[in-house]
Parts: structure tokens; C-alpha cells; sequence
């Protein structure tokens, strides 16, 4: 099962002006970001069955990020 | 720059039961999960700052993702 790697969720948290990161921060913030894409991805799903379509469109994703 | 990899992004969106998935589909949700990431780690940021700490902390994670 392929995880969001930590080296992106660190350049995030560096961006946002993290200096120093304790390791279950990092991790904590993966998971964190990955039910929320969960959220989002089963939205998205339910959008396009809505639409009569199977296949997902970037359309669906704006719908379940903005409702 | 690491961005986060389409591969578990198209995990997260399989295992919420998508068969279909448009690449712009996928592209989108990724934006929309740094995002939110972003702005979990500018609150996890303020949440150490505020507990006079300069490592961010999981609980620190954890107060940005609840409050």
C-alpha cells in the first residue's frame, strides 16, 4: 500500500516555517493529510455517480473540495 | 521542490472506490491535500509558537487538525 511519503509533508511543514520537526509530527500530519483525502476522493466518487459517469473528473474533486 | 506523488493519491481515490480516474482528477486532488496540509502546518506552527517550543510536535498536529 503506497503511504504519502514523509519527505513531501516535511517540505510542507518547512514551507509553512517549521525549523525543527519531531519525527511523530511528521507522521502525524501524513495521516492527517491522507483522511482528508479520503474525505475528499469519496465525495468526489459519490459527484460523478451523481453525474451518471464512472470515470472521476477534476470537476468531481472541485465539487467535494468546495461543498 | 517534493510535491506529493500521484501514486498514493490514486490509492486514496481507488480505496474510496473510484475504478475511473482522470489525470487531471488526480492532479487536483493533490493540490487540494497540500493545501489543506498547508494550512495545517501554518496552525501546527502558531500552536508550537504559542507553547514557546521551536519543535513542532505531534500535539502541536494534533491542536490544528481539531480546533
Amino acid at each position: 500500500m503506497s503511504r504519502i511519503p514523509l519527505a513531501p509533508i516535511d517540505r510542507i511543514m518547512r514551507k509553512a516555517g517549521a525549523d525543527r520537526i519531531s519525527e511523530d509530527a511528521k507522521q502525524r500530519l501524513r495521516t492527517a493529510v491522507e483522511e482528508l483525502g479520503d474525505e475528499i476522493a469519496e465525495d468526489s466518487d459519490r459527484a460523478a455517480e451523481h453525474a451518471d459517469r464512472k470515470t472521476i473528473r477534476k470537476e468531481d474533486i472541485d465539487l467535494a473540495v468546495e461543498v
